[in-house]
């Protein structure tokens, strides 16, 4: 019998087909292609890109040469434009407003690397702190409401380019889901007095059958409602509304969490494409009770039918259950 | 200056791009792969599909053989289940519930065509009255809360069979998407006291420049807010919240304007993937004052990166102005 589960924070429901449950197998490896031609992201070609806005360089060397470890440049082609005014307007029933924000790019390594899992752990914690930094730095620009951190890994998970790099696009408004995932939480902590995420992350390590891994700032876990084969969530277990308020041992804590998690997802699925986004509270508000920021991890492993993304409404070949349990089985250790 | 824009209807924001808009050659067209092996959609091959629950015999002939225009047969391979109990209840924080519902294959066509834009606009009015007739019968079911008509053409949309075929999931929830639209509709309905939908159709039929076409029944454009290149909304000129009320001359109408739009589409963009998927008001409400249904129709063009489907906020790379005029600009005649 296949179950529908509903998400206790945006009461979406997921179909979990639990009879011809797939295993990690079923999905085709894609081989990543050679690499080829001019990187932009490498070492040396600094002036290939958009002039940085932000690099660590242990050397102190000058802006936009050679010696750093983690570079963030503007996007060359970005969604949306710093200069201008928002100029909020109508036509009839329709709202519109120019498309202020920033798109920027988290180069995460000087080496051509196709992922981010052979960083070392140190290398890691650099490009945790770059999404800090940066996030820091653009709440001071009042127009903006939403900093939006993510990664593409793969063609079929939308990278353009392989070197590996994050995003940061900050937006004058807050992106849906995150709005929806912050009315579900304000919901649940109305009726309830608790997060919903902190009465998540407690029933998951009570039960385990979920739990990817474990360190004593984060949690990796599959969610009860997945919508997709092996999604993995990572969520700090104190409560904290605002990824950039992290602090430096958890800084730590992550990069090891990040790096491993992702390590077995990449042994279990051969290499898939995936994204991963930080859900975070709005760049405009003070600490919230009821929201927890966390990352979404999404191997892209089947095409998405229309239906889903049209409804909202998923069907999940892999119940997380058993997700969690190839995860967890997949050593992480070179 | 990229703009942003909202969607009236369920307040998502989108950024169209204005300044380096693509054309429709920028996306590369996908040739349809030939047709090879055994199909079971196909007339003769009855046998090879479980029995049918519906079928057009135009001479009267026996269930499963030969000899009918349109026909309706379970999916072998259901994400939901007919026999059972609901059995709703909760584990800890988590709700969840059986799988009960119906997933249902409608066959367009006794013959192995690739498109339904092939079918004449008679072969077209008994697919829509396929889709009425499954819902009425399934409205019964009062486990059953929506019923839910797709189709996925070409394997980027999600399409396993080539041969042309829609798909109906009855579930007993409301997917969350259709949800989002009818509390917005509510709200608009709330504070302007008209459908939001009505009041759309009024604007674009008055501005003309989303327009795609229009007929006496039905009006095809492309929304304010398209989160997709060539996203293509269909209409009723007439409120009416459930596909299901669809009386014979609208079926006629709307035959017409799926076929050439439907056709304007395959022309501009050489045949691409794509989903449509239609928004009706669930299956266990009377008539509703604040919803009214439409198809969404959503040419596969880019994959989606993560990000959007992971926020609900979208780049689309084309403003709808533009798609609409490629499209309104395209003969749909043979």
């Amino acid at each position: 019998m296949p179950e529908l589960r509903k998400d206790p924070i945006a009461h979406r429901w997921v179909i979990i087909a639990t009879e011809r449950a797939m295993r990690p197998n079923d999905f085709p490896a894609v081989p990543i292609p050679p690499v080829k031609g001019f990187c932009p992201f490498c070492e040396g070609n600094e002036d290939k890109t958009p002039g940085e806005i932000l690099a660590y360089r242990p050397g102190h060397g000058a802006p936009n040469t050679k010696g750093w470890r983690v570079r963030v440049v503007p996007n060359k082609f970005p969604a949306l434009q710093v200069e201008g005014n928002l100029d909020k307007r109508g036509i009839g029933i329709y709202d519109m407003m120019n498309g202020i924000g920033a798109h920027e790019i988290i180069i995460e390594t000087p080496r051509h690397e196709l992922s981010s899992t052979p960083l070392s752990v140190g290398e890691t914690q650099d490009v945790l702190w770059a999404y800090r930094d940066r996030l820091i730095d653009l709440k001071r620009d009042r127009r903006l409401a939403y900093g939006l951190i993510f990664k593409n890994v793969g063609r079929a998970a939308g990278a353009s380019l392989e070197h590996t790099h994050s995003q940061l696009i900050a937006t004058p408004i807050v992106p849906i889901r995150i709005r929806e995932e912050m009315e579900g939480s304000d919901r649940f902590h109305q009726y309830r007095g608790r997060c919903v995420f902190c009465d998540i992350i407690s029933q998951e390590r009570g039960g385990g059958q979920r739990v990817v891994e474990e360190n004593p700032h984060f949690l990796a876990f599959a969610p009860f409602a997945s919508r997709f084969p092996f999604e993995t969530w990572i969520i700090p277990t104190m409560h904290v509304s605002h990824f950039e308020s992290i602090q430096k041992p958890e800084v730590e804590a992550l990069a090891e969490i990040m790096k491993s998690t992702l390590t077995r997802i990449e042994r279990t699925l051969q290499n898939p494409a995936y994204n991963y986004i930080v859900h975070t509270a709005p760049l405009n508000t003070g600490d919230l009770e009821t929201f927890h920021w966390h990352i979404e991890i999404i191997p892209r492993l089947s095409s998405i039918a229309g239906f889903e993304w049209g409804t909202g409404f998923y069907i999940n070949p892999i119940p997380p259950e058993d997700a969690a349990k190839f995860l967890r089985e997949m050593s992480p250790a070179k």
